[in-house]
């Protein structure tokens, strides 16, 4: 056992990075949690020391070291094909720490697929904060949609339903739109609090909701979303108010339409991020949309990349991986989570 | 006629200022221009020199001096009923200068206003980069729609329809929406060239195109507002383009609906700011939106609120102010510009 080829994986994101250490034989042999792995949104220090931990994590109880590992797969966001110079960050501090093995880039949305299906063909769409989807051929990305951020695209993302959520409240406040249940939810979830003091023509309360608003990053409209299906979403007890539930089936659709546009075929479809990642109004929409496709695409939900990271790992490390491979894989790492 | 009282207002914009001096016999004595006059947008420092030099200009050519001028009424976005400790930065150069009158703070779109109408009832709907609605009452702003701006509100803006030409020209490159000349005409006015090349399963002039957006401060996205109506305003010699046609139509309802939040009979209809300024998809949305009651809406376009600050200043020094002050303001203040 202790002289298995071994293989490491990172699933680094943007709020936690999980690493994986892998052989051909035994799956997952051992299992880490970082913090913030994505350089972008976290900076490089803070994503280094994510990525350490999770590392450190996974081959902490093992009694193995870096030196016995031949390669490892990083799954980040926006860093797949970037030049050599740019990895520094990675590479410098696991060479200190006695790597000699390869270091191999692939994006994140490539370890969500994997974490789902070992099918050299099929798709992933990943809704969270973002929303992308690709199409995967000969285990490569081949197609990608959207993607392209809160400004410009993510549409039916945790942003994208977030900051409809602030519009349909400002519009309430405003008299300019019908009245819903999410204007007290996003009042309490603020801490403003109903008056009538009008000012400058204004009610106070959208003053202030105003003012809170523009104090946050805009990305952090995000955290609105789970008032649309608070509010709209009978699967979660929503009382079915009708703009929150006309919000979460229009980010069904348009989901929907970011797969069509990738779309050639059938195959497994993943399922990542909390957006599309349960049954409810947002999943019924998209379903709808595809209509008759959806019989090729059977759904399957995953949590997160972490044994999609094993996976291309071990494809790294020279292994075939088969759908026996991510059972095992996904079997073993179950005992570390 | 040198022992009239005179008055001055200041109308102070985001990108230039202008000073009407004013008699209550002689309508507009002198007229002068500065640079950005918003102390949110262009910083204190700034906007004092832009409103210095829009009150020098209108003094110049008289041979008058601040001394002789009872009061100034400022017409600022955002700054009428701030505290008085705030306006130091108008008050102390003022002061410096022998100006021993009074100071009277008013809404930007009040201005607007009365440069289109002397009537105590009535309507503005100013939309450039953003977009507001009042209602005035007794020659004071009784309610205000929208105005809120371009994350959640400022809906029918230039902003509200650049970034839907950002967004439809994304949607074109990623194929997940329908072919649009907008995106010819984006890719031209950003430098971008279109190629073949593809980079993680996307188009090379995609990537780029979304680099260049995100390298924009948001707001700056209203830059491509005339993108839509060159592409699809048949009056401006626009293709038809139905993309942009479309983005064109809805500004306009959206303008409508803001409007009608706030409407309480009939009344003048200022218009200020481009895009409702001119005749075309946006103005005939609007008025087929507002159907019936657009005839109880006369429209008066205006270029700015020089004539209105004119109006207030001469208001605040107890003129009653009359259609014909207007006209006699209008008049005598086109031979300066």
């Amino acid at each position: 056992m202790s002289h298995d080829t071994l293989m490491l994986g990172v699933d680094a994101g943007g709020t936690s990075t999980r690493g994986v250490l892998v052989t051909e034989q035994g799956g997952c042999l051992g299992y880490g949690l970082g913090g913030r792995g994505n350089p972008t949104s976290a900076g490089l220090d803070r994503a280094a020391e994510g990525v350490r931990a999770a590392i450190a994590g996974a081959l902490a109880a093992t009694g193995r070291t870096l030196a016995e590992v031949s390669v490892i797969v990083f799954a980040i966001a926006g860093q797949s094909g970037v030049d050599d110079r740019d990895t520094a960050w990675l590479r410098d501090p696991l060479a200190a720490e006695g790597f000699r093995g390869r270091v191999v880039l692939e994006s994140d949305l490539l370890a969500t697929y994997f974490s789902g299906t070992a099918e050299s063909f099929g798709y992933a769409v990943v809704a969270g904060t973002g929303a992308s989807v690709i199409r995967v051929s000969d285990g490569r990305i081949d197609a990608v949609a959207d993607g392209l951020g809160w400004l410009v695209g993510d549409r039916g993302s945790g942003f994208w339903i977030g900051q409809r959520v602030a519009k349909a409240v400002v519009r309430d406040l405003d008299g300019a739109g019908p009245a819903t249940t999410l204007t007290p939810g996003l009042l309490e979830m603020l801490g403003i609090e109903v008056d009538d003091v009008r000012r400058e023509g204004r009610g106070g309360a959208l003053v202030q909701l105003v003012k809170s608003l523009y104090a946050l990053a805009p990305i952090e409209l995000a955290d609105f979303a789970p008032l649309a299906v608070a509010a709209g979403d009978p699967v979660a007890g929503g009382a079915g108010d009708p703009v929150a539930a006309g919000i979460l089936r229009r980010a069904g659709s348009r989901l929907a339409d970011s797969l069509v546009a990738v779309l050639a075929g059938p195959g497994p479809l993943v399922i990542g991020g909390g957006v599309l990642g349960r049954e409810g109004l947002v999943r019924d929409a998209f379903l709808e949309r595809l209509g008759d496709r959806a019989a090729g695409l059977p759904l399957l939900p995953v949590v997160d990349g972490a044994v999609g990271a094993g996976l291309l790992a071990l494809r790294a490390g020279g292994v075939t991986v088969s759908a026996r491979t991510l059972e095992l894989v996904a079997a073993t790492m179950a005992r570390f989570r």
